[in-house]
């Protein structure tokens, strides 16, 4: 049998349009289908056969990628129909499925029992399931180059070669990640990964509203010093450009963050995890919804943060702050990220270690994908010791949990002066507030990671 | 010296125009200042002299209440002028200063210690302040019922007998506490009372919003039911009304809770105090008054919650649900108000705790007050009792944390899936989540008041 196997696609979006193109041009015969007709027509324009169901587009097809928006989304393709012949019965003989979607844990599992289950809808034990959540966005999708975190039952299906192969078009030779753990895991890990992107989603429009409001301008020079400082992260360099430049062009909208964060909280009430970050965060996020911002780019989150400022107040341009006040205001802006990232990274960790993933797979995996930030890269390690029950190595003294509440108080302090909404900053002050009352005498001394031990 | 003295009154406004008329119907020879002139006019009308300089109003009277909105407007009249003569220095020896206004503790305490101090601005040892706020709202103010927290340094300046008069003629009988600790106890005390009415003041309109999302019209009927439930608090009670009535009359503006719950979560830095509540309903606030809405009645909060909804949506007249679905709904939101109250309560007597307030005292105040809730008063004495490291005596076994747990989780579930913020309920939900994984083996059984042991 050949590597290159004949694909299905099923569900041609801003990044699955990406990854069926790719393997287009590895040389993949890739049969595509979505509901959105002028999608298909421009798969065809672009080298892909089209199909009008998903049963369709898999006959014949050894290996299935899905990559639909939605849990809701994948059962009526691969096993309900919903009006369009389903695709799980179509598959031939042993085929793989690769289930690229954004699901809980929860879902894929199901979904596999159902595969499986000799008296259930589909009756197909003989397919194999990759669960294999995949992060990056759009433009790393049609490099082949994704972060792609991927699990199987039994384990060794992993190692099946059509299923290596077409991961392997897909993703970064170091950034594909074989989970432990089943089926689950690798949506889990994905899970995990989000609690960092979501925070950081939102973080990035939280700090440039506090900026904006102690007087900075919402401009390069602002957003090159937050990057360049401890309060960095990937979704911060990322979103940080448009959030300057009137939230354009649209590259991931509101409600994709939405359907991730509603993910992580339901499946952490499912688990029994408290996730104290990511519920503001999606709390937030349905104000953002319910105001009508669900189509918009997420960069445009900032507006839930400017309320009442004139369009002109963000230039700041008649009167700029003294070198000493903005180097103020800088300050107070980083510090309140790094109070936000550590708190997310606390949270993101524990959960991992709480869902029993591999701790150094995902840590590894966060800090260079879209959920990384400069306090993940200094912290993540210490996080991960104190998880397993070790010293937490590696952090300096400077950077105690004593330290960082302090610097994360006063920018919670300089907000409240001005009645800026800081729901992130604030919830990670009291977050360290808990853990350091927790430590009693060690307060002083503890380490910025112990933050951690309020989850765990 | 008669019980009658002379009575200088600073600050006119909703509340104190109120308590200052209500002295004149007693017989009290007032003397009223407020910066606002119209107010000094409509006192004279009601029988009060008038002065144009707070130290005018005090000149010749041996008490001196003060009742302005806030610790600056305290500062600028007592003690440092701002344009205008200053009372603390124009009153006569021993006079007594009735600080009623709701102020920080830490404020309070540093006014004692400027008035006293022999080489500050005021040098007046003499003088008798008495840290005592108040709560009730306008009409009983007006009234003479309103409830009163006061401390003095020392305890003994609580039995002045001029004090004890002017205290007693303002306050219920029943509702005068005199709480130990010296200046800054009272103040503590109407804080920790505030935890209460700030969660209270936005569960109201949280739970409101919820419903209408869920179907449920914003009418009587519904409001009746919430306040007839375990969901039921004073707020609601005194809220909901102008809630499904357009915010009509105006009756506490949210700008007045804002201020309540910056000193709140101010104060509890300054005390290392995690207020996870409190900071939630703080960045809401603010994200009301960045949005304009901060002189309307706080009833109008409902707003917030309602984003998106038409106008006639919170009628539901054209397809009221059906009993079945309404009873259903009506429970999640008794559910969420629950959760919410239950987990206030312990933040408020937990702060309570760690500044040292007399518990009991500290809970009969609140039960009777603006800070009431049905949860309050079922679970209050069981989180004194832990608090004070003994068993949690007197909960129902119903009542576990688990079981609260389990509805709260059920609204939640049912907010995300229609979108519904619940910022509040989310909250609620985490801090009980955490308590229940540290309580471990025992969650399942814990008393719902463990949720403290997450502040303690």
């Amino acid at each position: 049998m050949s590597t290159k196997p004949d694909v299905a696609f099923i569900g041609l979006g801003a990044m699955g349009f990406g990854m069926a193109t790719h393997l287009v041009k590895q040389g993949y015969n890739v049969t595509g289908f979505d509901v959105w007709a002028p999608t298909l027509a421009r798969f065809a324009d672009a080298g892909g056969k089209t199909a009008t169901t998903p049963a369709a587009a898999v006959a014949g097809a050894p290996v299935c990628v899905c990559m639909v928006a939605t849990a809701q989304q994948a059962q009526a393709v691969l096993v309900d129909g919903s009006g369009l012949a389903p695709a799980a019965a179509a598959l031939p003989p042993n085929a793989v499925i690769l289930l690229c979607s954004t699901v809980p844990c929860g879902y894929v599992q199901a979904l596999a029992a159902t595969l499986a289950d000799p008296s259930g809808p589909v009756r197909r034990p003989d397919l194999l399931l990759v669960d294999c959540p995949v992060s990056g966005g759009a433009t790393r999708a049609a490099d082949g180059t994704l972060s792609i975190m991927a699990s199987a039952s039994p384990e060794e299906g992993l190692e099946h070669p059509l299923a290596r192969a077409v991961l392997g078009a897909l993703a970064d030779p170091a950034k594909l990640y074989l989970v432990a753990g089943g089926v689950g895991a690798g949506s889990n890990t994905k899970m995990v990964h989000q609690v960092l992107a979501a925070n950081q989603i939102l973080s990035g429009p939280e700090a440039m509203g506090l900026a904006v409001r102690l007087g900075l301008p919402a401009d390069a020079a602002t957003l090159d010093a937050l990057l360049a400082s401890p309060g960095a992260s990937w979704m911060f360099g990322h979103r940080g450009p448009r959030m300057i430049a009137g939230f354009q062009p649209l590259a991931s909208a509101v409600n994709i963050i939405v359907k991730d964060t509603a993910i992580i909280t339901g499946e952490a009430r499912r688990a029994g995890f408290a996730t104290p970050m990511t519920s503001v965060v999606e709390n937030v996020l349905y104000t953002a919804v319910n105001r009508g911002y669900g189509l918009d780019d997420d960069s445009s989150l900032l507006r839930l943060y400017t309320d009442g400022l004139s369009a002109s107040a963000s230039a700041a341009a008649s009167s700029p702050p003294s070198a000493d006040a903005a180097k103020t205001s800088l300050k107070l802006v980083v510090s309140l990220l790094k109070g936000i990232h550590l708190a997310a990274a606390a949270e993101s960790l524990a959960f991992a270690h709480f869902v029993g993933l591999d701790l150094d797979l995902v840590l590894d995996l966060c800090v260079n994908a879209a959920g990384g930030s400069a306090m993940l890269a200094t912290h993540g390690p210490a996080i991960v010791a104190l998880l397993r029950g070790e010293a937490a190595a590696g952090e300096a003294a400077a950077d105690s949990l004593a330290a960082i509440y302090k610097d994360l108080a006063a920018a919670v302090d300089a907000a409240q002066q001005i009645k800026a909404p800081v729901f992130l900053g604030a919830q990670a002050l009291n977050l360290l507030r808990l853990a350091m009352n927790q430590a009693k005498a060690a307060a002083q001394s503890a380490p910025a990671a112990a933050v951690v031990k309020v989850f765990a």
